[in-house]
């Protein structure tokens, strides 16, 4: 038997930072086999190629923007800025589901559905490396079966490694040289198992929850607030024997989301039933996204949720860089164990602890 | 007519911080004619009144504990410091509910019910003072009529003034003191209109949720995330002709709690209706938090939980140093807005600018 290619010393040559994920119309074993020699592109060459919608220059600066080297983020930072003017033009969908709600088969099906209708669709990913597998970012790819063929598709798997607030500004910053690129709609998928989806709404118009129907205990993959973040819930695998579940689930989530007050968009979040597999459904949903979209823009919301997210990143890069200065400081690291310790066994209060190490860490700075 | 108290320079006089909260036999309009000679105590005496009980002392100290005055900050750490070692003997339970819910008419009646099994009851409040006006204490205190009377009842209005952060740490270093005075109840109140309910969840062993029944509308008070950290949810003014109403009420909940991955605790949370005017299922609430605590004292999250407060409050106030002096810095304070300008026209990414906020930030603190 061979080895599997997820296994060989190969394919751990191939990471999300290759840089060469589109086109893929060929077979991903395939490509993993060659060792492209890469060409190094200057800021303005970058710049050109995205706004002409080169989508091998593209899929370049994403890596740029992924790598952890000082000159390669000098040059991404530079690339981003100019490509700013040129971006901000697309619908940004955040698509959530437990594993095995169907989100690829989905997003393949909702990817197909609206690029019948023209444009260029993204389709990125927010999760860091912890939550899931290599092998599992190389089934997703394979598992879009049509949008992974598709010429006006472009799939970027989530970068391998990093914080999940470091993938989730990279995932931000792809979507602006997407945008420049020429992509008007951009899927952002991210698994429903943690904070990554805190992150995905806080860069997105729509945020889509993907639910499975099934017994009470199956519903119970919620997290916290989750639920109260989606502009719209789909019930997916309504099909067969199965559609019964699927109408009562919707309704119990129509009656929980009565539960919550209506949100600062003035939108009350739908819920539908759909089937992936099948492709029954899907019309309905991206009507459903199309009258957000009308309304929000109309009632002036849609401008004024851009606005706040990209306020929100500039305070939320702000404050992770505190952080990280403070609990990554290796004088700091080495106190506060101690300091824990001393809060467990009541020594100390949380205040006093805090107070220490808080007046260490500025006279180190001096 | 009279001019209200309320409105006088007398009542202006009489802050939370006066520390003549208790007892609180007297009628409370009498109270506000009296400028009583404050002792100053030693933080021996402090810790030495407050352990045996006596809350004229244990009442001072939380007016040193709530004082913004340094002076009073180093005596206040150091008597709750010296009392930590008495603490921790109590069940904490945070009460929130939405205005209107009836949560001081409840807490009176629970209070009274626990009472009557003996013990020491301390009532305590957090919000921040935007959230509510001095007559709103004023007025809350005198409705819990038969507690604000009772021997073996201390209740603390909220701070007067501070953020949530501040206010928060304060109630929790409160609960410190009144645990040391042989409080072994402590009520936490708070309203449920806000983040003041992460605070709360984060100091207190059981987390109820008061609500009423109502029409859909009515049942919309809810914020995001609140009902998810309740391990009980009741509903008030069950009686008359609302008892069927409010019995609806308990079956949506129920239905909308199923949706809700179980708790760390183990423990599924429960709904009851009750009717606090007419004293109807007090003693079933009851009975839950009695069957909660033996639950999570048996399996372990009791003292977990109460371990993972103590680091949460450790690393909170950290992190909100942190963000103050960062937030608070002048030259920090005049940039932030050009900055976040350059973000709203498109000039700059959210990435960039934090870059350079941050820079200036680290070589003005050299």
């Amino acid at each position: 038997m061979m080895e599997h290619p997820e296994n060989s010393e190969e394919y751990k040559g191939l990471t999300v930072n290759a840089g060469i994920e589109q086109p893929s119309i060929v077979n991903p074993y395939l490509k993993l086999r060659k060792k492209p020699r890469r060409k190094e592109y200057s800021v303005a060459e970058f710049v050109e190629g995205i706004v002409k919608g080169n989508v091998t220059v593209l899929s370049q600066a994403v890596t740029m923007v992924e790598s952890l080297k000082p000159e390669h983020q000098a040059i991404a930072q530079e690339v981003i800025e100019k490509c700013l003017p040129y971006s901000g033009n697309s619908m940004r969908i955040g698509i959530s589901g437990v594993p095995g709600a169907g989100k690829s088969t989905s997003i393949d099906v909702f990817g197909l559905h609206v690029l019948e209708k023209g444009g260029k669709l993204a389709v990125l990913a927010i999760d860091p490396s912890s939550e899931r597998t290599k092998g599992s970012i190389l089934g997703d790819k394979t598992r879009m079966e049509k949008l992974s063929v598709h010429p006006k598709a472009f799939i970027r798997p989530s970068p391998s490694a990093g914080s999940l607030g470091g993938v989730a500004r990279k995932t931000r910053e792809t979507i602006i040289l997407c945008e420049a690129a020429g992509f008007d709609k951009i899927f952002v998928e991210t698994v429903g198992v943690g904070q990554s989806e805190t992150a995905v709404h806080s860069m997105v118009d729509f945020f889509l929850l993907i639910q499975l129907a099934g017994t009470g205990d199956e519903l119970q993959g919620i997290k916290r607030g989750i639920m109260e973040m989606a502009d719209g819930i789909v019930i997916n695998k309504a099909d067969g024997n199965n559609i019964e579940k699927a109408k009562l689930a919707a309704s119990h989530f129509r009656n929980a989301l009565h539960l919550f007050p209506t949100p600062d968009s003035g939108w009350t979040p739908k819920v539908f039933t759909y089937s992936g597999f099948y492709g029954l459904g899907i019309k309905e949903i991206w009507d459903m996204i199309d009258e957000y979209m009308a309304f929000v823009k109309k009632n002036g919301y849609f401008d004024y949720r851009r606005n706040e997210q990209a306020k929100y990143w500039m305070y939320e890069t702000i404050n992770e860089h505190l952080r990280d200065s403070f609990y990554n400081n290796p004088t700091i690291e080495t106190m506060l164990a101690a300091k824990e310790q001393a809060v467990l066994n009541g020594s100390q209060t949380s205040f006093v602890a805090a107070k220490h190490l808080l007046d260490t860490y500025f006279q180190l700075l001096k």
